[in-house]
């Protein structure tokens, strides 16, 4: 049986009972760690769990899954992910992988908290959020900007956007691998400031308003963890905060934004009076 | 401090390793039981935690929560919740009630599953369901179809609309209650079936090719347990599928589904030749 099996969104203890109970049973245990991290390194996981962990990249798992499915239709081979174990199409596809296995290997997930339900926090409503989108490090030369139609795609109809911040982890270094080296570059974390400001940068280019420099939003960070920080206010703002440690996301907010929704999320606003003059003139619920 | 803890879909091993420790030394453990339930009863959840678990109801949470609250600025309650915290605006309010509590509550929340994320299980991209709507169960003589209006707005986009069922726990019988008497009904929880019989009750009044016979469809009951059934069809063919015990919920699939989602949804087919024939005609990614 492959077990796949969500860690959830903090450190080492965020695993269900069950799923603990799994890991400390299987035969071999892999961590994903390359579409998220915990906010702990593996050898606390290791500790903690009393197992073995292997690390598992892109590599292993999108061009080697056979290696992890060694086996795993009369062994159990547990295969944690970080956050829930849908919330990326690489695990929906591992466990396609394993149907068309030959002998087919079972699988089963533990469903376990994700970045999707947990921005609940900031007290926006998870029924009215839209699709979620991806935010990448821009380059000079590279800005893609199709998530912006997608957001404008929500706003038109007021709902919420999540957008998923840009990790780069073990990305090889390009002029190293020009002379033949493998090195990999040290990981990188997209800041909610970072994703504002590329969201600014964009908007300046298309003039829709769909995310100027008075559109709200909430940024969040480490959410799940004891030291989590929620701050509400402008886009404007969020481009100058600091919300401190990895992981980071934000939600832009969508005008369909509920009295209850506000009253809520105001307590994390940086500039409560800026915050409720923007709310009261451009969201609510108009219905 | 108010620990807001979430217990994830099925059983008693559901919770976090952090939440079960949270449970096992707080003072008082109240069990939120009428926005959801869990597969098991409150008696075993209170022989795996060892402890006792006082049932809240609707009129404790939302009426009497200064007794939820009392004391909690200097102990801790532990006020669990089926499936994520913040599933359920109900959660949201009691923060809020935190917060402005005199003395003001200190909160913690501990994400967990949620429905909103375990549908991933259906091979449906988490990333392109619009906003959640909420199915009631009809009367002869209330109907109520703001649902419809709600999933043609995901639809117009291409989204996955997830429908989550209705639930009636504790709920006054009114014939008694017209005679002065207190007596619950039994509690009733809605299937795949009856929702989609009863979006194609609206669809047949509005006729605007939002849900109608041939519209795919996934339903899933049981989510995260080891006898989870997920089932694929057409809107027709679910409203004649069972399956089986509570808690059921249904995703009406957006016109974008993607040929990788596709692939892994059609393992769960009623009848795979049509799922097909259907998937080929009117879905699909057309960019």
């Amino acid at each position: 049986m492959l077990y796949i099996i969500g860690l959830g969104l903090a450190d080492e203890r965020d695993i269900s009972v069950k799923g603990l109970e799994i890991v400390r049973k299987a035969d071999r245990v892999y961590l994903e760690a390359y579409t998220a991290i915990l906010l702990v390194e593996k050898e606390q996981l290791e500790a903690y769990y009393g197992r073995q962990v292997i690390l598992a990249d892109r590599e292993l798992v999108e061009s080697q899954s056979d290696e992890i499915l060694r086996d795993a239709d009369t062994k159990d081979v547990a295969f944690l992910v970080v956050g829930d174990p849908f919330s990326a199409t690489t695990h929906t596809d591992l466990a396609l992988r394993c149907r068309q296995h030959e002998p087919p290997v079972p699988t089963r997930t533990l469903p376990n908290a994700s970045i999707l339900t947990a921005v609940g926090a900031t007290g926006l409503s998870l029924y009215t959020f839209g699709q979620t989108v991806s935010m990448v490090f821009f380059t000079d030369s590279w800005k893609p900007s199709s998530f912006y139609d997608r957001i404008a795609e929500n706003a038109r109809l007021g709902f919420h956007t999540l957008v998923l911040l840009d990790i780069k982890v073990k990305e090889p270094d390009l002029q190293a691998l020009a002379r033949g080296k493998i090195v990999y570059e040290p990981p990188r974390f997209m800041t909610v400031a970072q994703c504002a400001s590329q969201m600014l940068e964009i908007e300046e280019d298309r003039q829709q308003g769909v995310c100027g420099k008075e559109a709200l939003a909430v940024g969040v960070a480490r959410l799940g963890s004891a030291d989590q920080e929620i701050v509400a206010g402008t886009l404007e703002d969020l481009a100058a905060a600091d919300l401190g440690r990895p992981l980071h996301s934000l939600v832009l907010c969508g005008k369909k934004m509920h009295e209850m929704e506000w009253e809520f999320v105001r307590g994390f606003a940086k500039d409560l009076t800026k915050f409720d003059a923007i709310w009261k003139r451009d969201y609510g619920d108009k219905n």
